[in-house]
């Protein structure tokens, strides 16, 4: 192939993961936008300490999110590494994992301000499937990069290949067990994410 | 042309077209900033549940919004990638351009609001409207761009002039009738709109 | 001087421009947040439709600012092209510049809210006073820029110092001037802000 | 080492840079989107002047976070400009800056709503308690970079990694003095905090 042609392409695709990384960044920053404490009137040392306290869901909310949409950033890395020429497939897909991706302030936010409620479960099996739509997302575009030749780059072995495939599949499997748990132990499934961690960065 | 002073321009028009990148990456990811649902004291997972499938006018708007930006993106490159020195016309046009786009979260809330109450048809016409200025501003920016020589790149050829010219046009027309349609059926111009994205992806 | 220590320096100076590029880029689109219209329970397309028209101040606030932002982004740009390595002084008088930009939202937000209230002169003199500070803030990051050798680039004439220097005291005094007519007429002050935009639009 | 491999890190590492940088920047621009005067219905002059004045506790608040989080920003550069390769560790340590880095406007809001309440005092602690925290996060990432070989470029000295070290203590421990000031006397920590701005400007 041309080589200046390739640079090119290269290019086109450094600039979709630019953008991309811009809205993972976006969107991790955003989650703390909801945080703070409501308190109207003067008040007193020992009831701003108590309020900052109760808010304890917010913190854990966002932290969850936090780490994960960090991950996920990693993991469109390690995917994006990979790509010579983004086409119309890969476009719709990571067009796609965006809108998802930008939107995760809703359920973390949902997610920390039911935590306490009898909303609990609901909020738990919500937040879930949203991080299962994610995983779709990202073995969607996978998919799109692997359907047709000519998309991963010539460097890219049979071996890396599989390897990236077993690991999408598992992401969205456990994902889905997750979501799954939520309906009979939303602590549970919460629990699980943690430990799911610490197995992705194994991969990082 | 003195070689050094073409790098130049063009290292110019890169960082006005970073900077438009992140307005456009900025404005795709702060279209998730208003929702969420609003639900005081405790609740039940049944409740929440409601609560989270009754905002679905808000999800359908954000959904709408950001494929709208995305493609507008991708027009922006397509025309960005063409031009060679930025003047002042490109950059007032392209001003214009993004002052539209980073106010986008503003009609696609109003639409998400007002989706399912008496004033749907106002809405309605209130983001068709808006992105018949955004198509005013894109032909506008392509005009300052052709309107005299050595603005565009020498490699840019008639053809691709032409072929851009006549994209321009008919996202404005589409658009145009779109926005006529909203006034006589408001569902029909929303529908009209997913199609076009059909139409646009092909030249993505 | 070390060609790699000088290239070194570049990159550093690249750094902070680059840097300060991502706070005008999300302050410009900040201005978005604030703007929309409040209107609960069901309503009709006439009340929608009256209640977006009445949102007209919020729009020609955020058109005024976005413009200044714009202009200033294009003025902070001109300045860094001349300089080859930030010292302390520009750190401190660049991230002066920064903390103003990053805050325009809240003079423009008053602006706007303000503009049809009893409280209109204060919010004009409010807002026309914010741009006197951000046209010192251009002052001392052009004193900083100046007062010792080094920090400029080589190839910077004399006569662009000259010009530069002239340029930025213009603005200084117009924005004081403004501010001043701001105190008597609010009204010939925000039609003034307008007139200089033509001005500066010729050196951009 | 393989010459080309060692590009692909530095790469590996400006990528990550790059992203944290956008973390900042949000991050610190961010920090304006509270502040504002709420008054409804119709109002005079005098009264909204009034009400600009009274919301000084939230601009004290906007200035001392937007400097500590562009000292942040100086510091984590420096951090940065000595890494070779961002192993799991880095990531782990610079993830957990970020995800306090992202929160900053929470502590920020927290102290300018509460400056002037008799929950003044918990304020100033949260807020310097919050800015112990960043100094741990900062620690650690220095000794997730000094623990074994290979993180650090080969250009850099003992010497230089005896510095930073003592730098990183330093803050350490200078907030940590400011977080116990803090119980006994509130507003001369405040005033620490402020001393300690001149000492980091020495070694920006």
């Amino acid at each position: 192939m041309n080589k200046s042609i390739e640079i090119q392409q290269q290019k086109e695709t450094l600039r979709i993961e630019t953008f991309s990384d811009g809205v993972f960044c976006i969107a991790v920053t955003l989650l703390s936008i909801e945080i703070g404490v409501e308190l109207h009137g003067d008040v007193t040392d020992k009831e701003l300490a108590h309020a900052l306290l109760a808010k304890w869901p917010l913190y854990l909310a966002y932290v969850i999110s936090f780490v994960n949409v960090l991950l996920a950033w990693i993991g469109h890395h390690s995917l994006f590494k990979m790509f010579l020429k983004p086409d119309n497939g890969i476009m719709v897909t990571n067009g796609l994992l965006l809108m998802l991706i930008a939107l995760v302030p809703f359920p973390t936010k949902t997610l920390g301000e039911f935590l306490l409620t009898g909303g609990f479960k609901t909020a738990v099996i919500f937040y879930t499937a949203y991080f299962v739509l994610i995983s779709i997302a990202f073995r969607l575009l996978w998919y799109a990069a692997t359907r047709k030749a000519g998309i991963l780059m010539n460097g890219v072995t049979a071996e890396q290949i599989k390897l990236t495939t077993r690991n999408e599949n598992i992401g969205l499997i456990c994902n889905a067990i997750i979501f799954g748990v939520a309906f009979i132990n939303p602590l549970a499934a919460l629990v699980f994410s943690f430990a799911m961690w610490v197995y992705w960065l194994g991969f990082a």
